[in-house]
């Protein structure tokens, strides 16, 4: 049989009353609730999201970003810039279930293949023309359209999807996501740019050898932005 | 003690073998999976969203709409047009958790105060200056935000917001909702396009009678757009 | 490229084996399984919930209250009064889906024109005869019925609704949400008790700026019960 | 390899349009949104619930049932009386997350142990004198409280609970749940009111053979009232 | 009217600014995401799971266990030994929606009967005979089947279920639940191991007291296990 | 200003009457509950699973399998062999977030590379020796583990993962999954197995354009198992 845990009991014991005492307030005063959470991004993440900050410390600001009013950072090789607007960005975003980004593809650029294992997208087209596609994970069917400005196309939840810029000027799109934290994995990089053993992502893909060595010293080291 | 139900029992026994055999193709041939499900609009809606038409059926357009490139109709007396692309113009979009509308404010006009009851919402502005706000359920705390080119703003869900244009050009949004079928509950319309009497609204709202009354003129019975 | 989370990763580093040892408790007596988690109300709630209290601080009482045998405190000018069973009054409902509140309609009184942005509600009339409506947000049909003692009447998730005494005595209904916490927004106090200057009401509402300049003055600066 | 569901396919392909031409309506006329969805209760019900009943065809009666305002049947040998408001008595309440019971425990009767296998909830005391509890799947600990009118207790989804009339009037209670459908599952009547031989209860619960015989006499075949 | 909860923000407003002063790192290099979140089992859990562990400090070994590579301890008088895989032997199953055990039915052993909560679950048979059912809610049916090495059978979230060894060699199953965390109620512990007077379990079963008591030396004070 | 669905609201007015009066049942007798919902695997899938079959047609059969006793087919060129229990094999496991398959990796052989859009997994080893790994959608972390008989490891929703024959036996795992429907798309076959056009995928993935005209003809045109 079990015993009960002492220790995580002893700890709350011990914390909320010290809590208490250093606040010199009474437990009975509480009167929150939540019409909205403001992520407090210091504390602990939770599988639903960020604790929340008091509403006293609340903000418009809070759940504004102009972050999304200029092209993001360029990702070489891609030629093509990201910014995001999520709930590291816009705290009010937290436990909401939207967040966004803007993409700015370079003529010549592509939004290389990837997924986002939180979310479901819709890209809408603010300048330019692209291929955007999707592949079914059952029938391996590509979606693809071409797209032009003011068109809007939806990516299903985290199936493989792309965009590729037709033109010659820059293709911009602003992407809205079903999650406050959608998540982003770039095939290139999660095959290409781990510590995994050449012939390791070789075997598991059938990528020859060679091809995967090019690829990682292509990608190197790196991280998905966020 | 009640008895099972025959009724729909008899109904599905009835159903299901009949189109067996209209068809004839055995049962076990069946291979469905659902990396996405587009709506088959016909069929009546479920609380999680429509029945999925069959893969065969689906292409490229079940997940595309030009319908944001321009501005949708305009609402008197709101001097606002709304356009919009949900799981009713974007079949593919159902039950991603993921839709989108245009609001294209002219000058002097406003988005007015609404709810969505189903989603949070964001907008991204496209051309010109409004004022969006939104209000807290818990303290009416009304927060409230100039926006220009390329801000971003959030309204949680279920909560009264509203947007005015500030300038002298027209305004212009794109707005995501993190549901397929996000709903709109335009206050106006709510309290004045409906058919309970004045005095009615007049006793649950503490308007006037006389100002229900000229209300109630001003917008005339209504739907809201979808 | 971004790095990893350095603050936060140290904070969590310092700070968990720093009450390990305090405690002098070996991490492996951990034993913890949630059949319920009774809101540790003082810590920082979180999208789905407060953080759980230990199992050995629980009592038969965090899932109890009589605050709901006697009327509520009454809300001037509406001559209702409110008492509210939600998560900060009964802890153990936290996470639940569930919470109630008990309204006591004086006669003449109402409860106005409001949604709960985070639930569906049941009313059931414990005595008394009471008007009670919800309107479509896509329709504007207002669902209307004259409940007597024992009906139960739903109100959709987000949807305004109210409820009017009809009768020479105290109209009461017991009600029940889907949410540990639902949420109220009252549209005479989100419109009228908040800091928004009478014009910008005005503007978002159609009513005349003399108008909103009286209800404001009627409602004065306000916080909605919880 | 497999192949695409060939059926299903054909006959969507095949039933849709032939609906459409019976109808003689054209397909972009829809427009359909979800504010609420009223169940269709003859047609199959699904994992979220029902499909919808078309809103031309919803009144206010679909949101009300006056089935509470009475007691319900008497369950032998419970001396209890059970009415109920589900989506099959109130089909409004259809995906809202919310339903209903009334419970008269007549003196010296009982509400035996049960669960509700989908939901949450908790008792209103409407009348007279009971003892309500509910056990803890970790620890076995039986949280109870004497509840008077007035009280409110909350029992967590999918645990053991029951309640006693301690008095020598009949004790009512006015219940709600965090489903429309919230199930219900008696434990005397699953143990003893099914088909199993004695021999295969008794050895799964460790009663006696004789004991569990003069149950399965007491209890006979029955269904669970819904 | 309340006041807005100054303790909760206070405590925020000293809490974060004292640990980024005590780290000295600025709050903008934050970049957590969350692809998962692996328990960090010693903070408070919440009605979602458990706050995430930093990605710095997780380990392939957060996401592996080898407790189920032999039989855990054998629970009497049942004659089954249970091994358990999940959030707390496993903290990167947080929130991912499932977990594992492993039951080992000595010859003439039974998994007695029970419930899960908050799971539904899967049995796949590794070795010998038994005996599994469950009991439907609505209408007491068991659904019983003799399974074999190989078989799979599914039992529905909260409905009371049992296996028991039909053979002369211990029979072993693997388990997958449809939560991290899926509880379990073994009834008789429920009943029996619990401080509930023997004539108020009597009262709600409607067994015998002479019984009650029998089981009550049987099972004894006891938890479940976890 | 739209008008209301008249299609769909014709078409149910008709079709529900119809059926109703062809089966010569009073509407009333209804009395469905849910505590499961077997799939109607014939009737249109929904975002939240299959419409349910009714109660009485229901058999314990719908809730067990013996497909996962024997490896399933051999897919070239991975040497290994995948056999499925999901809703479609196994109609009870319908909405109950679920599922199971049996992998069979001959020596030499992989599972490769691949992702589930709809859920999480555990593997659980039955024989021989394998390397397991993920990789983290924020750092590109490979969380790998050589795992052997017994060992249990866990891969999080939506991620890359993999596994790796290591010995000379063919290793053998049962792995569950929280949904009933899981989804997979093996990335190879997205690459390679669509009708997209060589350069296209090179330009996405950055693979040299004869690379990826020798996977192509490696995979062919390909349909994902389910």
């Amino acid at each position: 049989m079990v015993t009960m845990a002492p220790k995580a009991a002893v700890l709350h014991l011990v914390l909320v009353p010290l809590l208490s005492l250093l606040l010199l307030l009474p437990f009975s005063s509480l009167a929150l609730t939540q019409d909205f959470c403001v992520a407090s991004l210091l504390l602990p993440d939770t599988p639903s999201g960020y604790p929340c900050k008091p509403k006293l410390a609340v903000t418009a600001n809070d759940f504004y970003t102009d972050v999304l009013a200029r092209p993001g950072p360029v990702f070489a090789p891609f030629n093509t810039s990201l910014a995001s607007a999520n709930v590291k960005q816009v705290p009010g975003m937290n436990g909401l279930g939207i967040s966004a980004t803007r993409v700015d593809i370079l003529p010549g650029g592509v939004v290389p293949l990837h997924t986002h294992p939180e979310a479901s997208e819709f890209i809408y087209v603010l300048n330019g023309t692209m291929l955007a596609g999707f592949i079914s994970a059952e029938t391996n069917v590509a979606y693809t359209k071409t797209l032009n400005k003011g068109d809007l196309y939806v990516f299903p939840q985290g199936l493989l999807h792309f965009q590729i810029n037709l033109g010659d000027t820059t293709a911009v799109a602003i992407n809205a996501y079903s999650s406050h934290n959608p998540g982003l994995q770039i095939t290139d990089f999660a095959l290409f740019a781990n510590r995994l053993p050449a012939d390791v992502v070789s075997k598991v893909t059938f990528i020859t050898r060679e091809e995967v060595e090019r690829l990682k010293a292509l990608f190197g080291q790196r991280q998905v932005p966020s």
